[in-house]
C-alpha cells in the first residue's frame, strides 16, 4: 500500500512511526509512506497557503487553491482521500479495517483553522476525527491513523500478534493478564491461570472481558449484546 | 506543570511534540517534558522487562515489579499517574481538563501486549485509551494526551486561539468555513459570510454548527439538547 500524508510539518515524518510494527512493515515495504509539503503548492515564492476566514473569527485558514492542487496531484486511481478534522467521522478499528483495503491512502492533516469548506467538498473524500478532544494540529491523528491502518496490511504483523487484533474485534475489552512471579507484593494471581486447565481459563478470560466491558463501557456492552442477539436470530 | 514519560521507546520523545503550539510551550517552559527508559528498571543486566501471561496467550507482558518501581520513582505530592490503555476511559477534552489541572502527571506508554494486572492496581491512578482501534503501542496516544493537555495550560495559547477552545466545548461541531477568493472553480461562499452583518453571521454558524453536529454525530447532539434542557431548568 502507498501512503502520502499532505502536511504543514513535513518534518515531524515518520517520527514515531519509524518505530516497533510500523516501522518494521516500512522497512519491509509491506507499505510505502511519502510526505507532501503542502506550501510547496504555495500561491506564491512566501509560502502562503493560509488566510483569515470571511466574516470573521479566530485563527487562519488553509485556502483552497493550494489545498486542491495538492490533493489533485497525489490522486490516482484507487486513491483514498482522508482529511483529519474534528468534525469527522470518530476512528475506530472498522474504519481502520476500511481504509487498509485502499490501494493507495492520502492523508492530510488538519490544522485547527480549519480548511476552506470548497476545498473539502471538491477534493477529500472522508473526514476523521480521532476523538472529541482538541489538538495543536492533525500531525498526531494522522500518524495515528497511519499506524493502525499498517498494521493491518497483510503480512505487517507476525501470527502471534495478529491473533491479538482478532481478539479486539470482538468488540470487547481484554481480560486482566499477570506474569511471573505468582505472588507479587503480597498480590497473587488468579488460582485458574496456574492450574493448566485450558477450558476454565478460556471461561473465565471471557467473563473477565464481559464484566469488564460492562463496567467500564457500558456503550460498547449494548452493542456486543445487540450483535450477539442478531448473531442467534 | 511537569510530565514525566515513561515508555520502552524514549527516543521517539519528544518527536512530533515538538512542532507549533506544543513545541512552544515546552521551550517557554509552560511545561517540562521528561522521558524515562522503562528498560533502566529492568530485572536483569540484559534489560528483561517483559515475560509470558500465566494462562497462555499470545506475545509479552509488562512484568509487575519494573513498572511499579519505574512509577514509585517518578510519583510525588500531586502526582497524576496515566497508563495508555485499550481498556481505559475514552479520551475526550474533559478528561483533557481534568488531567492539566495536575501539578505533575506521569504518562506511561502501554504496550499491546499489555501489563501484569498487579502493577496497575499498585501504581496506576487512570488508564486512559484514545479510542477504540489498535496500535502497535502507547507511544502515539501519549504523546495525543500530551498534546491535548499542554496547550490547555495557562499561557499556552495566544488569545486568538484559547478562544477557538471554548467553541470546541460548547459540545458541537465547528462550522464550515470559508477564506478568499469569494469564488473558487464555481463554487461561491455563502452569501451572508460577505455582508458583514455581525449578528447573522452569528446566527448562521450556530444553525451551521447544529446541522452538522445533528447530521454526523447524533450522540454528541442529543448530549447537547440535553445540556440545553438542564440549563433552561
Amino acid at each position: 500500500m502507498r501512503i502520502d500524508v499532505l502536511t504543514l510539518f513535513p518534518e515531524l515524518f515518520p517520527g514515531p512511526l519509524a518505530g516497533s510494527v510500523v516501522g518494521r512493515a516500512l522497512e519491509r515495504k509491506i507499505a510505502e509512506l511519502n510526505v507532501t509539503d503542502l506550501r510547496d503548492f504555495a500561491l506564491d515564492a512566501r509560502g502562503t497557503v493560509d488566510e483569515r476566514p470571511y466574516g470573521g473569527g479566530p485563527g487562519m485558514l488553509l485556502m483552497a487553491d493550494p489545498v486542491v492542487r495538492a490533493l489533485e496531484s497525489l490522486r490516482g486511481p484507487g486513491t483514498v482521500v482522508v482529511l483529519t478534522s474534528p468534525r469527522g467521522e470518530v476512528f475506530n478499528q472498522r474504519i481502520a479495517r476500511e481504509l487498509a483495503k485502499a490501494e493507495h491512502l492520502v492523508l492530510m492533516t488538519g490544522h485547527y483553522e480549519g480548511v476552506d469548506q470548497r476545498a473539502i467538498d471538491l477534493a477529500v473524500d472522508r473526514e476523521i476525527s480521532l476523538g472529541d478532544f482538541v489538538l495543536a494540529s492533525g500531525v498526531l491523528p494522522a500518524m495515528t491513523i497511519c499506524d493502525a491502518v499498517i498494521r493491518l496490511l497483510p503480512g505487517a504483523l507476525g501470527d502471534d500478534e495478529s491473533s491479538e487484533e482478532e481478539s479486539f474485534s470482538g468488540g470487547l475489552l481484554e481480560y486482566s493478564q499477570y506474569t511471573r512471579p505468582a505472588v507479587y507484593r503480597g498480590l497473587a494471581v488468579p488460582e485458574v491461570l496456574l492450574n493448566g486447565d485450558h477450558g476454565k481459563i478460556r471461561e473465565y478470560r471471557k467473563e473477565e472481558r464481559e464484566r469488564l466491558t460492562r463496567e467500564r463501557r457500558p456503550e460498547l456492552w449494548e452493542k456486543y449484546l445487540q450483535q450477539q442477539t442478531e448473531k442467534e436470530v
